[in-house]
């Protein structure tokens, strides 16, 4: 069904809406409050967004009575996280502009789709096996013995933060970790060596406009991002690459808002120096640092581009390292708030349970030419 | 009445309440949620803070009764403009620290206990005569005749803006302004000759720490504010003086949080270099730039320091100009927001009428050496 709206840009005193009421629905609701945008939250749980929206709903995503109420009351829709439902999406989009669209999600939430489309694009991604049932588990495992090294099974959906995620040393292992897993549709992917990963935070505005900001170089523990660096140290000929990858990718999505593209980085003189990890149709932690480091922050502009308005200026003025502040690390906020230099965001939820994203810090130092 | 509680810094969650429910009040509670508290504004009517308050109420501030509902849920106040009535915050303190407190809303209310404020303190401002009736008419007159210069007649209580203010050339129009401003309390000011207006935004914490921000070059018309430049070109050692003195005012004051002080330029070889013009124990329109060229802007350091935290750091990381868009002028923003190293504020006001403040811009570029 087409959009139902223009394209002429929101006004200020539109209303936003936004599904999801974590971190980063708060701080999309803080960006377009910025812009003199009201806002309304819709989460399946009073989260950390519902202390900042001008007003908020608690429903699930697939009740559509609760939805719809929500979509009478604002002028977009967007949404902080990837596993929204698509039904969702569908049914707000029937009377709603909702961006980004709902083609987005369903190649997001879905691994396989996701490698293949990218794949089609002509872009690098680890070479994979796709099992969507045990018939599946022989292909994969003779792929597996081919690339000579260890391989990750992955749940095809649902997966974030390292879970639903299995080592594979040895294609003997690869049944009993698919049952693990829960005989759910999974993808087989070669661990490639890299040297490390880095992200494209890239912004398509509503006329097809893109910008990238600066990439960050990204270190992980226990699967959960840890420290974003810029600059991060690539080459600057891998760098245009790495944007013209992750723009190629928003273009062919005809995408509207913030796009993250993951990808590995496996050294200049590798066949294909750049692979694409995955990508999240959203706003993305390793962004975090585009909020004090940039005139205009990812958030900033993915509601920028979500309301039709001209892109926001991604040009950074300092360098920065981004640190997550995870379960207990929250608790250094009285030092890491005297610490000259350092950004403090504190999401404000209740409780610091392990592994928990609490808030982060973006320290900033002056930009080296 | 001493203050109810201890020192120690409120943590993440507290609730920062906050008198006025304006564009100031919007960008302090959006400071505020960023640290992760939550914010609670009470405003006679329903103004732009309350789009992106986690609470708000709508009452007088001189209705004790609403007053003490809004106490009860908050665990600090502070206030986005100096005119809160003494009597409110007195009558709040008795249940809920007040910061900055009562003294410093006293002093601020009445341009003659400022000034004489500010002259005991052996800083310099421009020379005057209180007005607080008929009878002082005379004496001022001939402090006029002294002068040799034209003057400024204003209101003590009340102005902003450059409203409650007439000028005066000479001694014998004074009897008729003083009639045309109501027959109130007034001081008559000389006019200096000055170079520029400047000013200082000094934030002190609860434990005595100050910080100050670069200092803005202020250019007005009509009285209003219109654009504020950093750097500002004044010499070195005269910024230096300028900090110091808004620092001594803002510890003569014991003053908790973010204080601006406004002060004329009359050039190196004057007497008196710096001559402060006023104090407002508030977020400042002229500090507006910080939020986008500073690691920690004017709203978060206030935060912090009502919050009784560490200061944020003041250093700047780029060049800016501030541009205010009052009135009309909003209606540029899709311009605006398209203009590169250009930050947009808006505050999401219903009407855009003549000399409404309705959003700035920061324009941002790379920070001279």
């Amino acid at each position: 069904m087409p959009e139902p709206t223009t394209k002429s840009p929101l006004p200020p005193r539109s209303v936003i809406g936004i599904l999801g009421s974590g971190q980063l629905g708060k701080m999309l609701a803080q960006a377009a409050s910025r812009l003199g945008f009201r806002t309304h939250v819709y989460g399946d749980d009073a989260g950390p967004a519902f202390d900042v929206a001008t007003s908020h709903s608690v429903g699930s995503f697939t009740s559509f009575g609760r939805l719809d109420e929500f979509a009478r009351g604002v002028d977009v829709v967007t949404y902080e996280f990837e596993n929204v439902p698509v039904v969702a999406a569908e049914h707000l989009a029937l009377s709603v502009p909702v961006r980004p669209g709902a083609r987005a999600l369903a190649v997001s939430q879905d691994r396989i789709a996701e490698k293949t489309f990218i794949r089609d694009l002509g872009i690098a991604v680890a070479p994979f096996a796709p099992i969507t049932g045990p018939a599946d588990l022989i292909s994969a495992a003779t792929a597996h013995s081919t690339w000579g090294t260890r391989a990750i099974l992955k749940t095809a959906r649902l997966g974030y933060d390292g879970k639903g995620q299995s080592s594979i040393a040895m294609p003997s292992d690869l049944a009993s970790a698919f049952r693990i897993l829960g005989n759910v549709s999974c993808v087989l992917e070669q661990r490639l060596e890299f040297r490390c990963e880095v992200s494209v935070i890239v912004v398509r505005g509503i006329d097809g406009e893109t910008a990238t900001y600066d990439i960050p170089l990204n270190e992980h523990e226990g699967g959960i991002l840890r420290r974003s660096t810029v600059p991060s140290g690539l080459p600057p000929a891998v760098e245009q690459q790495a944007r013209a990858m992750a723009t190629r990718i928003a273009t062919a999505l005809d995408y509207v808002g913030v796009l993250a593209v993951e990808m590995f980085y496996l050294g200049e003189t590798a066949p294909e120096p750049l692979v694409v990890n995955e990508i999240a149709p959203r706003v993305h932690n390793s962004g975090h640092w585009t909020m004090d480091a940039c005139a205009v922050g990812q958030f900033e502009n993915h509601i920028r581009a979500v309301a039709g308005w001209p892109l926001g200026d991604t040009a950074r003025h300092s360098d920065a390292v981004m640190q997550n502040l995870i379960g207990h690390d929250v608790d250094a906020w009285p030092t890491l708030a005297g610490t000259p230099g350092t950004c403090l965001h504190l999401y404000g939820k209740r409780e610091a349970r392990d592994g928990r994203k609490m808030g982060h810090v973006n320290h900033l130092s002056p930009r080296c030419p």
